[in-house]
């Protein structure tokens, strides 16, 4: 496997206590460029942006070129960029935002049952404020099909929103073909789309894409927390959701958290450096424990494949030949599978109880998804979308890579869970 | 002038090319002990307070733990405390969602004629969906009369908010004196401070003045920009205006910015430590700066003062007398005279021309606001409602001035001016 260029200090804290962080969806550790320059930006370029003065003047300059940074890796303007405080806050501002700014030419959304909470909660709010939403159901491979929300679209269809990764299977929707088939149906319908997990992992080009919306957090691609933006084309027109100073074109009021737009710019410049030998490192370490879960006794791997086990049909696995990994650069050939996520099912073992039986060995993992509260439970929108059923449902991991993911790291995780699921198992009531 | 203990790296950079920031109530310098803790979160402890495995629990441990650190400085519970990204947030979040909570229990709202665009535009919001909002004028210094507010409460207001410290001019409210009223006339209503320019230079108790939600920004005080909490007493119902996976008790949901939090906790543990001597080196440097300004020929400053010039009668000479400085640690005790803000007009000389000159001299203020928009100048609503006239109104600049302020930089300042002016006046049409 080829070197992993960019993210170099890899492995220092585990030298003393193991730890292989399989949780990188949930959130990722900062890389140190990053980390730099949002030092310097905390104690010599520290002006707010709005004062006149030398100091606001290069923070401003700072925080234009870290929107340059950004829109480059998306191929759009500076200007069609909205810095907010994360995903959530990109999701509710493209979801609200487009809604209410036309709310009195129509009242009917589109979405899909597999979106995280924070889309499907706006939507959520948008019920109770009146507006009726339509939610197109998924394939047990949890994609979603162009035609089925084609087909919802009516006249007054203010909005379709669909997230790119799932981030509980790494299901991927096809995008593209969405959002011409929406444009083609009605021009006037702005197409959001929640790329949370998927920026970063995949090349995306809003414009060939007729994607009108974006969202992008910064702390899932090794940037801070606290960071993300929404890019809203220059042709779609939504309301602010936060009201001030008037900062960002008044789209987003609030002093801008330079120091966290500048992490977020670097982070975004340099996950897209080496991009494809980056992607193509994720998609060997999911083939690699994909692979290695499959020939586990009761185990299944949920949603879309990147390796098939070796009694698969000849065409899945001609379909999925490890030697040629799936093309993340071009949009229109995205593939079915996210590099970066598995979610696998045990039977006979619930999911918390092995997670902390990981844990004990220096694994993190997630139980489903990790972005709802406070580690309360939900029966999970997308496992249950899919038709997951017992035990396979509450016996459901989430193992997902980061830049600092190693072979390793899979192989120790592999051999941990051939140890540990014969005795949980013997332990574990069904 | 004691030492200014606990800001210890003070003028480091400013040996080389002359800096002299009196522009913090824009923004201040991040604190290094605040840096470092977010440093250590970026890189070690960067775990999803979701996750179930230790590195979540380990991340929620120490956003609990600034939690506390906070709670501590108002002497409220840790789970009164909101994380927001900002003061902007915080007012947004206080002032809609105390509306939208009880929209049908009334319509009614109340405010004053000098707040800040992020508690006055959330206000505008109200008003285009059908609420009423009734703005209080204020004296010629700035300070609204509890009376007034008093006399606008109907059986049906929801709300009052009253900013505590006035971003342009520095003058205070009489916030418990004005929570007592309130709660005399309708228990109901809720009383919302917006404490952005108050907390860290006041000991404020929110239960002794019956405030019900109080909002601070971490960037005012040396710690991260994309920070703030809102106070929201455990007796006042609120709605969320951000959707998601339901952090904070679904308050605020979005995966918390623990970096930004730790660093808040930290700014807001240091404001407090020796309050009272900071705070007494904030009114030297006040009294040092308006007292000189008030020497030089055309210069008038504005909003309540703490030092008077040598010819103003005895009985306010006597108030303002600089051995008895005011005292910052009785909430009923307030003065009216913020110890950080100076606010004066030049005759003769337009702001922007002041402000650039100035900069040359490496010494930085605001043009009256800089939390407004990329430095779009509006009429200022607090120098229009204190009734300041041309040609002071478009002569106004704001010193500000923070923990790493100096004696010093005071006297180089009022040199530079003395130099300044006589120059600019010559020169600039009347």
């Amino acid at each position: 496997m080829s070197k992993n260029k960019h993210f170099p200090d890899s492995k220092k804290e585990n030298t003393m206590i193991r730890e292989i962080y399989l949780d990188n969806a949930a959130t990722t550790k900062v890389h140190p460029d990053v980390v730099d320059i949002m030092v310097k930006a905390m104690q010599e370029d520290y002006g707010n942006p709005s004062s006149l003065h030398r100091k606001g003047a290069e923070a401003e300059r700072l925080v234009r070129s870290a929107a340059e940074q950004i829109a480059h890796t998306l191929r759009v303007k500076e200007k069609e960029l909205i810095f907010t405080s994360g995903g959530t806050e990109s999701n509710n501002l493209a979801i609200i935002g487009a809604a209410m700014a036309r709310r009195r030419e129509g009242k009917h959304l589109i979405t899909t049952a597999i979106e995280h909470a924070s889309a499907d909660n706006p939507f959520g709010f948008l019920e109770k404020e009146g507006f009726e939403v339509t939610r197109v159901p998924v394939s047990p491979e949890g994609i979603v099909d162009p035609e089925a929300i084609v087909a919802a679209i009516r006249p007054d269809t203010l909005l379709v929103s669909v997230m790119m990764v799932n981030n509980e299977i790494g299901s991927v929707q096809p995008v593209a073909e969405i959002g011409r088939q929406i444009k083609e149906k009605n021009p006037k319908t702005l197409f959001h789309v929640d790329a949370i997990q998927g920026y970063g992992k995949f090349v995306i080009r809003p414009h060939k894409e007729n994607i009108d919306m974006l969202s992008v957090s910064g702390h899932k691609i090794h940037g801070p927390k606290g960071s993300g933006f929404l890019y809203v084309s220059e042709n779609a027109r939504i309301v602010p959701i936060i009201f001030g100073g008037g900062q960002q074109n008044d789209m987003r009021s609030g002093t801008e958290n330079v120091p966290g737009i500048l992490g977020l710019g670097k982070a975004c410049e340099l996950i897209y450096t080496d991009h494809a030998e980056k992607m193509r490192r994720l998609y060997e370490l999911k083939l690699r424990l994909t692979e290695g879960l499959e020939k586990l006794d009761g185990v299944r791997v949920n949603g879309p494949k990147v390796a098939v086990c070796d009694d698969a049909p000849a065409e899945i696995r001609e379909k999925y030949d490890s030697l040629e990994l799936p093309d993340t650069e071009r949009p229109e050939h995205r593939p079915e599978a996210a590099p970066q996520i598995v979610s696998a099912s045990f039977d006979g073992v619930r999911s918390e109880v092995l997670l902390h039986a990981l844990e004990d060995s220096g694994i993190m993992v997630s139980a489903g998804s990790a972005c709802s509260s406070n580690g309360q439970r939900h029966k999970s929108a997308t496992l249950t979308a899919i038709g997951l059923e017992e035990p396979w449902l509450s016996g459901t991991i989430r193992f997902s890579f980061g830049m600092y993911t190693t072979e390793e790291e899979i192989d120790e995780t592999l051999a941990v869970l051939e140890k540990l699921l014969p005795r949980l198992r013997r332990f574990v009531r069904r």
